[in-house]
């Protein structure tokens, strides 16, 4: 499919309200079945998605969000939880069938947690950009409360939420200005 | 610039051995151009990236690399380093200068740790797609010795390795056959 990478990168922005405009099924599967190609660590593939998406779900999950993210969460059609399995060892010998990688995690809680984190947060951005990528406008926060989160979505499952994002079309009239970004020499060095 | 999402995800792969081709150095500013504009908390930016390029930086990293990842590093003409600053927040009066951000973080090492860690990997994974919007393959790792890396490279900073990525122009015969991926309906739920 053609995409721009200002469509992705320059041009895009942080949509704080979102239209009316709902978001079918069929794009948050396409969503997924982009992301999921993305690299990560040992193919371990951490991140788990639910997409709060009905009147009953939504209304739970603004009871857990931060008092400023309340309404831009609200003007979302739907808002992606971005959990991590915390447990995704388990998944290994079927998604890294030539080595017996789960061993590499299994009893090593810091270890297993660092690569959920940090696969799961890569992840995290393959995310937004697919969305992206689709047409959709993204609004990621991570002002919620986490406990309240994980009690009301991920109860009886070893998954953590690592941040949620709200999907739709953005109001570009609600933008704010956009702010800087660090200068290539402020950043980075080729050395 | 037009790009395709088979370019980004399903046609991708990461590559385990580069052809000699050099990476230009206004690709690697090209690069950070593009991954720069995507989303991070409070738009804190925390990534910071060494490119190893040349022979002498190479052959210190060649030393801090796991065994399994000597060969690969060595064929790649540029490694990149994505670090993250943990004092990252002191960026934040030019970053995010319509708060004071900075506040939120100071003396809080558990939050600041964690949103370094957070969303230095997501523009991780904003890096990695990057890389391959302008035609690079990447193959990143995080199989190192971090204090290693860390000594060698940010030495008198505050930023830590978060993980590296090989870049350049991968030879297509060593790739492995595609590990699979979960299906939606394992790795996700619409509620």
């Amino acid at each position: 499919m053609n995409i721009t990478t200002e469509q992705l990168f320059d041009h895009a922005r942080t949509h704080n309200a979102f239209t009316a405009e709902p978001v079918p099924e069929a794009t948050l599967r396409q969503l997924y079945d982009l992301m999921k190609w993305a690299p990560t660590s040992a193919n371990s593939s951490p991140a788990r998605i639910a997409f709060v998406a009905s009147p009953e779900a939504r209304a739970m999950l603004l009871e857990c969000v931060s008092p400023g993210n309340v309404d831009k969460t609200r003007s979302a059609p739907v808002t992606a939880i971005i959990g991590m399995d915390m447990a995704f060892y388990d998944k290994l010998p079927a998604l890294f069938p030539h080595a017996d990688a789960r061993s590499w995690f299994v009893g090593k809680k810091e270890f297993a947690d660092t690569t959920a984190f940090r696969n799961a947060s890569l992840q995290g951005g393959y995310f937004i950009l697919a969305a992206r990528a689709l047409g959709l406008d993204c609004g990621p926060m991570s002002g919620f409360d986490a406990v309240k989160v994980d009690a009301a979505f991920w109860a009886g499952t070893q998954i953590k939420t690592n941040f949620i994002c709200n999907l739709g079309r953005g109001d570009p009239s609600k933008l704010f200005p956009r702010s800087p970004r660090l200068s290539f020499e402020d950043a980075c060095r080729i050395i």
